[in-house]
């Protein structure tokens, strides 16, 4: 992750969302100095009483601090409180790290009035340097006196690092006869690859949905959401995606949602998917230097699985992203992603399209190809990449954006 | 493979290597205008009756017809001539890219004077573009008429495509009492990656060894060779490398070798090696837009298998890459490669070296860890990164070369 450019990214959304009230939920943000100045760097979430949480996490083998904290976290499945700080990851940072994240967490629970376990705690920014808890803790007295249920855009905001804009998404969905709501937050925009994007995302609802249940069903919606977005096949340290649900919503009816196969969660997950893919889909437009959203589709694979593996093969490969970045339809480059992937592939079945645009066909490039046509599309801000390998019925969609040279800025420019 | 941008990279060898004749091959090249101008772009190799040959190719899984067709003729063990193209890949070619090789090796066949089935070929460039065979056609009879044991310079420039330099190593082995030469020229610098770096290489070697052996040896010395080097992480179709034992030197008295386990081929597998190295070496010197060659060191991993695969995490990661090209000594990068890879490790027993200097230890920054040198040591043209994982015996290294502007200049703005 690199520095703050400043310069919102070409491919950011119309408008920022307007997140409603969740009732359980207050927030509050503060400039605490940790890296950055000028801006806020800490998020404070107090939850009502009763607040059921489940994450996923990185797979890292080396995760940072306070991932290790939330995984410790997770059995008891209360929550009181959420902190986050951007500027300092608390990665790599050893035994310090670990004293950190405790410190952290005593104090917010002092602040808030609650068990220290019931804090969950995230940290985004670089990695290796000691984190100062203190300087955190001075800030959270304050903060927590200061939470609210409208801050939901200054939240967003100060849980970003080389993000160009703040990500926001809600929905809401039918719970028994009861409407309940679905606010999401995401911070994320390089060293962004399965499992997870690299990202921190932050999900909070009214529904009352009890832990084991809401873990299973979030683990479910993150693989064709954050698990199928990648940036630059960097996978952090720090991946975090927390739900927290407050159950305030049994007040008006909502029926609790005690087990895995409640029917009557259905109407719930499906606004959860949307709320998760919406975020997604921001981090790869915010994916750094990107000038293009890329959907890569893959179909006709031996299997869902297969397809993923091909699909992240072609996401990956810095040459067909560096082709997109210069607006060529290089499906040549295509086809070596698919056949590096190392699954079942037939060279001379494999169609590859851009848009509708069919470009290669039965193992050579399409006979009716128009250059200019495909050049035109190409100029496009959303471009969507089918490779059909018409061998089964396995189909995949993952999403990426161009490689350019704003990227390696990002990334390699940073250093005075 | 991008455009070719004419200027030399700043890690190219001092001098380019001269390299002595071998009995029994003769070499010549000549402009086909397949694609480029003002420059040759075929190679014909004529090799004495009784050569035998041996090969690795890609694993793609799209591999071109050149692949296919030197795949399906190494049983026989027997080559008479290798005729190489640069500027078309003849790969995605569908049925006319089959029957172009079939084709040119006919006409090489006809103009060398051997069986069709003795030739051998190799094609580089542009993916999906039909090639022609009787563009390379016109040109083999005078081309087999020009050709002459000294011409390994020029050999090595008419198979460039974005290289900056000619790639040439030579070496000299004892077989028996006589000394034995090898000679190779390689070609690549984009679309690298295991198995194989995408390149074409070619050794040529007067040692009478028998093709089952030469294949044994190839394999076994290509692993830490040119499987040990990564540009991008991209595989490409076409990856091929070719070995031709001519065996004149039987005449000089080297004993033949026909048996695995030969233990007289020992020098003769040393001097192998050594050729293969300094052509993979020089092909992540070229890497594409490189600046720095990196030699990532991994140590301490629970297998070699696991070692390569931690370093292979390393070289391939973007942030790493351009961290490197910046000349920042960004280990919290590293971290996250050694985390995404997937493989055992142990945050806290982690250590970290650029070059002597450890940056890192035991989970955290190394206390003594002065940035001041490390910034000096990040200066240099090579980088030795290593990572200690401490936690068994197994050791890898890898080549690659950082990721600058100038390989997204090379690979997205090729377009008018």
């Amino acid at each position: 992750m690199g520095q703050v450019t400043g310069k919102v990214s070409p491919l950011a959304p119309a408008t920022i969302a307007e997140l409603p009230p969740i009732h359980g939920v207050r927030l509050a943000t503060a400039s605490a100095g940790i890296r950055y100045e000028g801006r806020t760097d800490v998020l404070l979430a107090v939850l009502e009483k009763g607040t059921a949480v489940a994450g996923v996490l990185t797979r890292s083998k080396c995760p940072s601090a306070p991932v290790e904290w939330c995984r410790s976290r997770f059995a008891q499945g209360r929550a009181r409180a959420l902190v986050v700080n951007s500027g300092n990851a608390n990665a790599f940072t050893g035994a310090k790290g670990i004293a950190a994240v405790k410190r952290t967490a005593a104090l917010a629970a002092e602040a808030v009035g609650c068990k220290t376990g019931e804090v969950f705690i995230a940290s985004t920014g670089v990695i290796g340097e000691p984190l100062d808890a203190e300087v955190i803790g001075r800030v959270l007295r304050s903060t927590a006196l200061a939470a609210r249920p409208e801050n939901w855009r200054a939240a967003a905001r100060a849980i970003m690092t080389t993000d160009t804009f703040p990500k926001l998404a809600t929905a809401t969905a039918k719970l028994g006869k009861a409407e309940v709501r679905i606010n999401g937050i995401a911070k994320g925009s390089g060293m962004i690859a399965p499992d997870m994007a690299t990202m921190l995302a932050f999900v909070f609802t009214d529904a009352p949905i009890a832990a084991p249940v809401l873990r299973s069903i979030l683990r479910q919606e993150t693989v064709d959401t954050f698990n199928a977005v990648t940036v630059d096949g960097d996978t952090s340290t720090s991946d975090t995606l927390l739900i927290f649900a407050t159950g305030t919503a049994v007040s008006r009816g909502a029926p609790a949602i005690k087990s895995m196969g409640d029917k009557r969660a259905a109407d719930f997950r499906r606004a959860l998917h949307a709320v998760l893919a919406n975020l997604a889909e921001q981090i790869a437009r915010d994916g750094e230097g990107a000038r293009k959203l890329v959907r890569v589709h893959v179909k006709g694979a031996v299997s869902k699985n297969s397809a993923r593996k091909i699909a992240l093969s072609i996401a990956n490969s810095p040459l067909v992203k560096t082709a997109i970045a210069g607006e060529d339809a290089n499906w040549g480059r295509v086809v070596m992603a698919v056949g590096k992937a190392g699954e079942p592939a037939n060279r001379d079945k494999l169609a590859i399209f851009f848009g509708d645009i069919r470009v290669a066909a039965a193992g050579a490039r399409d006979p009716s190809y128009d250059e200019k046509k495909v050049s035109v599309y190409m100029k496009r801000d959303v471009i969507d990449l089918t490779v059909d390998l018409k061998l089964g019925r396995g189909t995949d969609r993952v999403l990426t954006c161009d490689l350019t040279k704003e990227y390696v800025a990002i990334n390699g420019d940073y250093r005075s």
